[in-house]
Order: C-alpha cells, then sequence, then structure tokens
C-alpha cells in the first residue's frame, strides 16, 4: 500500500449504482441459477437492455436505442479502476469452493476488465482471465476489500457491482461515496430488498444528478453524512 | 349515485402523493402524538415547507422559496374534489371515539375545504366543520370510501391523503391511478414503510413525469396494470 500517495486515495470514491423497483427490490423472488433476477427481476434491467450502447457490449450488435440513458451507462463506467462484488454475484452457489471451483458466469473473457475483488468466506487463489480481469477473494471483510480495490485501482474509483447485501454492508458502514438509483416503475411485491428494515444512522445524502428517460429515472446521491 | 352520470365516473382519478424517503419510509420510527412523523419524519416535509406557497396556505406567510417544487405543490390538489384518508391521519388514538370524540388535528376550520372520508372500524355521525370541510366516517372498507368519495367529488378526482396503510390497501387492490413520489435523499432505517414486503399482482406504471428540485424528486406515475 505504501506506493500510493495519500492523495490518490482522497480522490477514489466508491460507487453504487444499482436498478431498483419502486417498492425496493433489486431483484425479484425465487432467485435461481436459471433465473438469476427471480420473477420480475429481469423487468428491473429492460432500460439498458434496450441501449445500442449495452448491446455493443454486451452481444456486439449495434441494433438497440440510443435515449437520455445513454450517457448514464456510459458514464457509469468511466472512473472506474476496480470492482467488488459479493460471493452470489460471483456465483457458484453458497459454501466452499470445492475441487472444480466456479469460474463465474461470464466465460474465459469477462467484461470487467480489471481487478475484481470478490467478498466470501472461503479462501481461493486469485483467478487471471483473459482480457485483464482478475478476481482476488477476500475472507478478511468489506474494508479490507475496499482498501485492496483502492490500492488496484490507483486513485481511480472503485466500484460495487453486487449483489444487494454486499452494497448494504459498505452503506451501513457510510462507506459509499456515491450511489445512482435506476428507478424502474414496476412493483414486485417480494424479492431481495436494496434496504433492508436495518438501523443505519439517519444518513443524509445530496442529490447531485436527476436524469428522466424512458422507462427508467436515474437518481444519482453523494453521501453527505 | 344515480345523479351523476358514468363520464364523471371515468374522468375521476384516484391520486395518492406522499414523501418518501430513499429506503421507502414515509414516517420515521417511534411515532407519537407530540412526533407524529416520528423520528427523522420531519426531514421528508422540507422541501414542502420551505416554498413560500406551501407557508402561505399553512402558516399565512409570504416568507419562502418558489423552486420546481412548487408547480408541484400547487397542481397537486388543482383537480381534487374528495379526500380519503385513514383513522391514524385523522387522528384521535386507535379504538372507539368515546364521548367526546377527537375532531381532527386541524381545529375549526380545517384545511380541506372538501368532502373528507375516513377509513375506520367505528362509526360515528359525519363531521360538518368550518370553510366546507366534512369528515364522513366509513366503516365499510376502501371500496365503499372510494364509491362515495367519487360520488361527492362530482367527477373530479379523488385524493388519497394517507396514511400508508390506507394508501396501501387501494394499492394492493390496484386502484390508484396516479401516483407521486416525492423522493427525499435520506435513509431513515426504519418506520412506516410505503411499500410492505407483501405479494402483490407484478404491477406496472408508466413514469409521466420527472421534476428535479432542490432536495427532493417528484416522480409521478400512472398505473398501467
Amino acid at each position: 500500500l505504501e506506493v500510493f500517495a495519500r492523495e490518490d486515495f482522497a480522490m477514489s470514491r466508491l460507487l453504487y449504482s444499482v436498478s431498483v423497483s419502486l417498492d425496493g427490490f433489486v431483484a425479484g423472488a425465487n432467485q435461481s441459477e436459471a433465473n438469476p433476477l427471480g420473477v420480475g427481476g429481469e423487468l428491473l434491467h429492460a432500460w439498458m437492455r434496450e441501449l445500442s450502447a449495452w448491446r455493443r457490449d454486451a452481444l456486439g450488435t449495434d441494433e438497440g436505442f440510443t435515449n437520455a440513458s445513454t450517457d448514464v451507462y456510459e458514464d457509469g463506467e468511466d472512473n472506474v479502476g476496480a470492482i467488488i462484488m459479493g460471493r452470489n454475484m460471483f456465483g457458484g452457489g453458497p459454501g466452499p469452493w470445492g475441487s472444480e471451483p466456479w469460474r463465474g458466469w461470464w466465460g474465459d473473457d469477462p467484461p470487467f476488465h480489471l481487478p475484481v475483488f470478490v467478498l466470501t468466506h472461503y479462501s481461493r487463489q486469485t483467478q487471471v482471465c483473459e482480457g485483464e480481469t482478475t478476481f482476488a477473494f477476500i475472507t478478511e471483510g468489506p474494508d479490507r476489500a475496499l482498501e485492496l480495490a483502492r490500492c488496484a485501482a490507483s486513485g481511480r474509483d472503485v466500484a460495487i457491482s453486487g449483489g444487494a447485501s454486499v452494497a448494504k454492508q459498505f452503506m451501513e458502514r457510510g462507506l459509499i461515496d456515491e450511489m445512482t438509483l435506476h428507478l424502474v416503475p414496476v412493483l414486485l411485491g417480494e424479492g431481495v430488498s436494496l434496504f433492508e428494515r436495518r438501523i443505519v444512522p439517519e444518513q443524509r445524502w445530496i442529490q447531485s444528478r436527476v436524469v428522466e428517460a424512458p422507462g427508467v429515472t436515474h437518481l444519482t446521491y453523494r453521501f453527505s453524512g
């Protein structure tokens, strides 16, 4: 850690962005390997899947739309130098990794192209993939994951890419600097909540950007304490 | 009911607007008669209390601000002809009304100036106040309250003025035509949820208006089924 100046760390923000239903769910009920977003969960990402920009990245095609969401989608990862994700987001089910451990949902060349830090209770060797994606498995908790991610990001931002339980751990610690909610007008009724009914300090955020787009509003907030 | 034409009913929408925290609370924890909004609940209404328009109505003073929230505040009640509220919103605590029943928080001249239908388990004579506010007490449930409110509104809209449990009963029935969330960047952690974790049909809404204003975003949705 000593090779990075303090200023690098001061500039590096912790970001979290997530698609969420009006009733606060980031995934539907009954998540499974076949249906990782749960019942109705795909509705939360429809705004993104329609974008040419997303289709180019994910499907290699140019079909799709360009609208007010495009800038939000493209800005999102502009200055990100490392990623933190939870074990569920990485995948492979709970428990020890086993002898032929799960290698993620994304094949040999995952779309991250960055150092990724996976929070888990089970240690495992760092996995180096094509395209400069590496998965490091962190068993020492969120603070340590953030420290290592900041180090790897070399002054750029760190993004939490999910899931909700990881994001909540950072939020409860007051560590998230900027949060973007892609608020989608659907009620799911049950599923994975972004915000559980927990005691948090009475946190205030500063509304820093609102973008109205077809079928979604992108709301960005900076942490103010 | 026979004196109103069908078209009147078809034009009359059921509206609900409410200030809500990022984590979905419309009031904080530990509500009491002294602190009806609960811990931190006053933060949800700060955007409104700063407006000259609100201060004129509520306090009779012109001090305050005019900003993007002003139109939202003033539009809100433009075409409303009747109001539905819950027993908690009307006040006086739970249970039978007693011999000197509670007359509401608002004194002899309540600010509604409209027929108000209070959902309660305990019947009571209609209370006629100054300034054309009447409180009718409905024990036959939300469908009956809506029928009577629509009748009284004579083709104008009906507004649910709270609280959350009444709004949820109408929402679960798919009866709310338009919902405006005044989304305030604060996390309360606990309190009264706008949306409980309940099974609702997978409802979709159409985002019809987004207004960015200081310290709040006003999000209006129309019910689409």
